[in-house]
């Protein structure tokens, strides 16, 4: 169920396998003594088994194995598979930034920092960056919080950012990627045991990297709904209903939301963070602020509004007390720089001795990657106006945003034109979240084969088009309701093929099963 | 207690720090109605509170401190700080592979693929890492496992090393540097409640990581004591002991050894090695071998063997049956790229439904950084002969090789002519641990302070003479029994210094406590 690389001695696991299951001692073809495992499904960590993610489940990879097969020439009704199940934005044709790339690459090999070809911009940059590192080389390690220059520039960028609201680099804490970020936050939240064990209450759907770090820390998910009938709006008094419940089963005390949304793609309004951090002073949360996608908006009349930024407007009542982590990443917005691994969080109002906890618990794993640490830093503070390459980086963000812009109307528009499949507006973030209709025929069938209803949809498009799509279910739905995950990542031309892929599969889909 | 930056806004942590231990509400000196922290030490995730990591720890905090004091032109006993408190080479100094950085420069800024200064050996090895990425960039998610040619990569390098025995690329998973993959493993070992609760066998001294993920995870640390009389040895009988005594009160899943030793320095001879899998057969022990430190082994006699090696040449009774992880880094041996945060495990044995489960945890954190994953892939395939840079690659590595060896020797030598500093060979690996006599004095003065008397020892001579060591404590040792972790690292001249103002400061220490 893992993706196979050409094996070098295939006897090897298919003799495991064989062994699978037998009791602690037995004789084996071979006529040797054959001993149990001592790690097997049944005494692992009961709390990993939980864990589900998604967004790399048997869908992906299937789309793997089919990768595989159609390069071995086997013949199958599609030229290639479309990944659409994940925000990887390189992987689907979009270039890096050329300043950021031209910097990593002098931080990686500062020999050609005599090199006339590299811009004077790009060249202070990486040296900047290179006197923070120890000994001048990306090679050493950074302190445990992140390479302090850097973490000034990202002060700066939120101080930017949020109009002023002033931002403390003793705040900030540079991480492997935000779900880094995010995961160490939670670790910090969760106590306790019974009724009292600790909850944390998620968006439903969801991006499934919280439920399976709550699964894996023991702690209890608490839903909250999205109303998908007001375009994914998050409501107070669902929020109160889902905190009412809880109470009586555990100890909610963390808040996480995703602006702009992941899997559903909407934006909030400033008076809908107020409502939220006013729900969470009431109920004494602590608020976790995903804000990956900040650049990611492109509706119009919506605007990406920090939860710092409204915290601080709301007075020293909330600014003063309503306990915050807000997280950033370099793999979305304009950069989509994945494989890097960068991000950053900003706590604000954190228990003093709690924070002291937090740094020591980071520094376990010594450092984030200082590449990762290194283009984090290009992101808070890119090329400026009269720097060399301030117009071409100009060029390149806009030109990124705006097809993305273009592909996320794009996207709505296709898919609403399906009976059967209806989307709400992808007004910011990378990915549609449709919803389908499934046959009842259908629904019987995924239940005779032990799948969910949409698992059994998005298989059965994969099988026959290529297109490699998340199901609804892998970030939590309405019951009763289906829909699938797609990115709006493709090249438009791509795009606009794969959406009659999806166009002319629901029709013979549902004729199928009608 | 955490590293400063310049802070933007010093009001704010001062006020919050005001606030600490208020009751649930309170009115501040501004009037105001203020809230206990929903996050607090008393409520927070009481298995992070126990987390120590001492390579980390408060004295190295000090030393930041002292560095920018120095900075701001307050006047010490000393002109710089020296940090010999962690094995991070390129921040003392030691010089990147070229090669290597001229292939990361190649995949961070394909560009310079046309560049006619770069060697074609550097260009097609960047070629074939970008052509395994998305989108040829490094910026896309890798598979979870690690990109797949970097695994066949991988498993090829160990075949070689382990002299013909297969490895399977199934088997390899690439990690974010080698203490993310010991985690991982870990975290599918733990288990069970009270006296069933898993058990990881460590050795004291021990490297800080295990202790604080045994810590997290909540599992119980079994102690086993190296010989500090012969030459930190690993004997058989002690693992007996240990064993024996953890089955009273828990169950003993797994055996962790660190090969060369860390921070313990030696190097396990074949037949310990071969003791040491009979013993794990025999109690049933999963396997953890450490072997980051596999190309530094120094000491005449002394040789690396691989764990697999020597469990697959015992043949099919253990090689068929014994689990094992093997982790190795970017960090270490002559590359010392510890920043990039590079790293594989080897798994043996593996049941494959547990394997699967591996798979899956691994993929919530989507993939490991990809410049690590890269630069991993030029550490198990470096230039070859007749390739251009062959000749300069073997001499950068035979010189930072044999700078280790001379460190290693030139430490022991110097340390052991000191009276109360006793200092076992430096067989491999890139620390002394030397065990240091403290008066009783001093000992006393300690108690005082709430110090261990060998934090005590190492603040004070980082105080005095601005060397910032570790004191033994924070890896343990024997009850009585004080040291210090001093790595090689520093460039010879410096090291030298160093280790004269080690002596001196020893010699003034036991004077005045005398």
């Amino acid at each position: 169920t893992h993706v196979r690389a050409a094996p070098l001695r295939p006897a090897l696991s298919g003799l495991s396998a064989t062994r699978r299951g037998l009791p602690k001692e037995k004789m084996t073809d071979n006529g040797m003594m054959s001993r149990a495992k001592v790690l097997t499904i049944d005494n692992m960590n009961p709390t990993v088994k939980k864990v589900e993610y998604a967004v790399r489940g048997p869908i992906v990879q299937r789309a793997v194995e089919l990768e595989r097969e159609l390069s071995e020439g086997m013949k199958k009704p599609f030229a290639e598979v479309i990944k659409a199940n994940i925000g990887d934005a390189h992987a689907m044709g979009q270039q890096p930034i050329t300043f950021f790339r031209q910097v990593l690459a002098l931080c990686s090999y500062p020999e050609l920092l005599s090199d006339s070809t590299f811009p004077e911009d790009a060249k202070s940059r990486a040296c900047r960056i290179l006197q923070s590192c120890g000994g001048f080389s990306m090679g050493s390690y950074s302190a445990s919080q992140g390479i302090d220059s850097v973490r000034q520039d990202v002060a700066q960028y939120i101080q930017r950012r949020d109009g002023g609201v002033p931002c403390d680099p003793d705040n900030i804490y540079l991480t492997t990627g935000a779900s880094d970020g995010i995961v160490t936050m939670l670790k910090l939240l969760v106590c306790g045991e019974g009724t009292s064990r600790a909850g944390v209450m998620i968006s439903i759907p969801q991006y499934p990297l919280y439920s399976a770090a709550l699964a894996e820390l023991g702690a209890v998910q608490i839903n909250y709904y999205l109303n998908e009938e007001a375009c994914w709006s998050l409501d107070i008094p669902e929020l109160q209903r889902a905190v009412n419940e809880a109470r009586r089963y555990c100890n909610p005390r963390a808040l996480c939301i995703i602006n702009p949304g992941n899997p559903t793609g909407q934006v909030q309004s400033r008076q809908c963070i107020e409502d939220v951090i006013r729900f969470a002073a009431k109920e004494r949360l602590f608020l976790m602020a995903d804000e990956v996608y900040q650049d990611n908006v492109y509706a119009d009349g919506c605007q990406f509004h920090s939860f710092k930024k409204v915290l601080f407007e709301m007075g020293p009542e909330y600014s003063e007390t309503v306990e915050l982590a807000s997280f950033h990443s370099t793999s979305k917005c304009y950069m989509g720089e994945c494989g890097f691994r960068g991000g950053y969080m900003e706590i604000i109002n954190m228990d003093d001795d709690v924070k002291a906890q937090l740094t020591k618990l980071v520094s376990v794993r010594l450092c984030p990657p200082v590449p990762g640490q290194a283009l984090m830093d290009l992101v808070v503070n890119p090329p400026q106006p009269g720097e060399p390459s301030y117009n071409n980086f100009i060029k390149e963000r806009t030109a990124t945003l705006s097809a993305l812009a273009e592909k996320a109307k794009l996207t709505e528009q296709v898919l609403n034109t399906v009976e059967g499949i209806s989307c709400n507006p992808v007004q910011g973030a990378m990915y549609s979240f449709p919803r389908i209709t499934i046959p009842e025929k259908a629904v019987q069938e995924a239940a005779e084969k032990g799948q969910a209803p949409d698992m059994f949809y998005c298989m059965k498009m994969l099988e026959e088009t290529g297109i490699c799509l998340v199901p609804g279910s892998g970030f939590g739905q309405k019951d009763g309701t289906y829909h699938f995950r797609m990115t709006i990542l493709p090249p438009k031309d791509k795009l606009q093929i794969l959406l009659n892929n999806v166009k002319e599969f629901h029709q013979r889909f549902t004729l199928q099963y009608s």
